[in-house]
């Protein structure tokens, strides 16, 4: 049976959106491919609030994390992490020998501005790299907060990863200052894993641009420079198939309006607090908590385990607690397509199971 | 209207096969998914003729081919070319800080045997790279006799880019001694773009642990170790649809059997080379002609664009010449699920509006 997906991705997706994975193939160095591809840039130019270039990356996204930290460090770069995936960049700058220090906080807290500003503050960074919303710990950054404290450092590119946000919250890119705004197929924009996609500021290709050996796959400036020339075809075969699925998905989204979508995701997201802090507890910062995923401290002790195969037999799916949290916490993603009545109806389910 | 792509990828994939690609998401830390990656890795080490490990990528066969030769180089690469894909292997050599020198034979010629055991005769490589099926020029390396000179150097690791041919020729990787074999989705194994897979030998896993700052996302020993400890679930969220996809089309693949793969294969090439000597000429070597793929002399001086543009009209597509020999050649991809009767079709309206 199939298991509905309210964990953090990959998320449940529409049938008309899977639909469109099975359209057949076209040349990818076609006017069809560029057209294609040139219209998803158009559309997610929208989603990001961005008048900057968007690239695409037949990756997941952690693809083109790799690539931002690569591409645009020249001196040193400054990570801060709230989780899991906030240290994922810090491994990646040291496995591609690019200068970084990282710089973590407890999980279950947010990264203050004046943090940021203490360390920008050293002048040893041209780069800060930030997650947006951590789903390991389910905290979204003010990023709005931060944006303040990271203008006063022009030299500084500034990268974001939104995997699991964009599309599902309101962030505008340029009016935060975000120089590579990083984001996945798999999570709020409500598609199958296997493609990535960034904005790409002028300040970000200029960088980029007195970067050495970036590699070549992952190297953003290549895929800029290419898209240009060839009228946004890749250097490389991109999956076809994605591509299909999120021009169509993207229409859908403009026409639910990005808005109301922004309002549907706080909807489902505040329908969970409320029934975790009644009957749980909230893990970590309350004044930080991600509008896409939920994570609750497991303070009844049940077995998460045995909850989710319970709810596996139903036909849905939650997430246990990641890594060190595990059966301490337990998370509950709502994000893409799902309306409120599908969180309803799940917590209906987890409700019956525990008899809450 | 559709066109039948007789391009060297990405191939007309068979519509079973695409349907596979809309199947619903499952989790990828599930039970599920460690038991369809590990079910593809086994089927895809008969497709290899290999006893090694196969290691998955949500990538294009170029990410993979990245990531071998920077994580298999620790002296130097030697990397041998006769087209366009060739000296890619040597610029992501060179993006990537790998010491290599690049070997470079006329376009339509293959690479000799003696010409590699000059080259490593020198004690200078630890790693050679090298195209089987350049697809821009339509030439198959014989690389029966180049694996016996490369024996001769065990302290070489062998990357072979069969992105084109795995699947549509016999390449036993094992017989071989190929250490890092490459191919993708969208080529013979008949499925969309967007994913990619390699052998990886005990040679090559024991040269990457002596490769430091091997990269994140396209860093094999990365990948292989993670395989190991997760039950085949990967580092970062994979193309769970294409997974579907690929599972589903090597059950197909094994059912045809791999010999008769290869007698089609075979019988569908000749039926076109005949076509072209009647007609044209063949481009380059004649003892190393693809068994996927045809290029063919424009000797009558037609336009290859307004014949495309023509069977475009008829649902058909076929490829100009690659790069400098756009408009000199043409060419005709003949791989995957196509029969006979297909390539039949096609020629019967080439003919029709050439008036051959």
């Amino acid at each position: 049976m199939h298991k509905k997906l309210f964990i953090p991705g990959p998320v449940e997706v529409a049938e008309d959106v899977l639909q469109k994975m099975a359209e057949p193939m076209i040349g990818h160095r076609s006017k069809e491919a560029s057209s294609l591809q040139r219209g998803i840039s158009d559309k997610l130019r929208i989603v990001f609030q961005t008048k900057e270039e968007i690239l695409l990356s037949t990756s997941s996204g952690s693809g083109l994390m790799e690539g931002a930290i690569r591409c645009c460090t020249a001196k040193r770069a400054a990570v801060f992490s709230i989780g899991a995936f906030g240290k994922r960049w810090y491994e990646m700058a040291i496995d591609n020998r690019v200068p970084a220090d990282l710089y973590e906080v407890e999980w279950g807290e947010a990264i203050k501005p004046e943090f940021v500003d203490e360390v920008l503050g050293t002048g040893k960074y041209d780069l800060i790299a930030l997650t947006h919303n951590e789903t390991s710990t389910g905290i979204m950054n003010p990023v709005g907060e931060i944006a303040k404290v990271i203008k006063k450092y022009p030299e500084v590119v500034w990268c974001l990863d939104t995997v699991s946000s964009m599309g599902g919250t309101n962030i505008p890119v340029d009016e935060l200052g975000v120089d590579v705004c990083i984001t996945s197929s798999q999570k709020a924009l409500g598609l199958p894993p296997g493609l990535a996609a960034c904005s790409f500021s002028k300040k970000a290709i200029e960088r980029a641009r007195n970067v050495e050996h970036r590699g070549y796959y992952l190297d953003l400036l290549k895929l800029y420079e290419f898209i240009q020339k060839k009228d946004y075809q890749y250097p490389s075969t991109p999956s076809l198939s994605h591509m299909f699925a999120l021009d169509y998905a993207l229409n859908k989204m403009l026409e639910e309006g990005m808005d109301n979508r922004y309002k549907r995701h706080i909807e489902m997201a505040e329908y969970v607090r409320a029934w975790a802090r009644k009957n749980f507890e909230i893990f970590g910062d309350e004044d930080n908590l991600s509008n896409t995923v939920t994570t609750i401290k497991n303070t009844r002790g049940i077995s998460v385990a045995d909850l989710n195969k319970e709810l596996g037999k139903r036909g849905f799916a939650i997430s246990n607690g990641y890594g060190k949290l595990k059966e301490k916490t337990f998370r509950i993603a709502h994000m893409a397509e799902f309306t409120l009545d599908d969180i309803k109806e799940l917590i209906e389910n987890i409700n019956d199971i525990l008899k809450l």
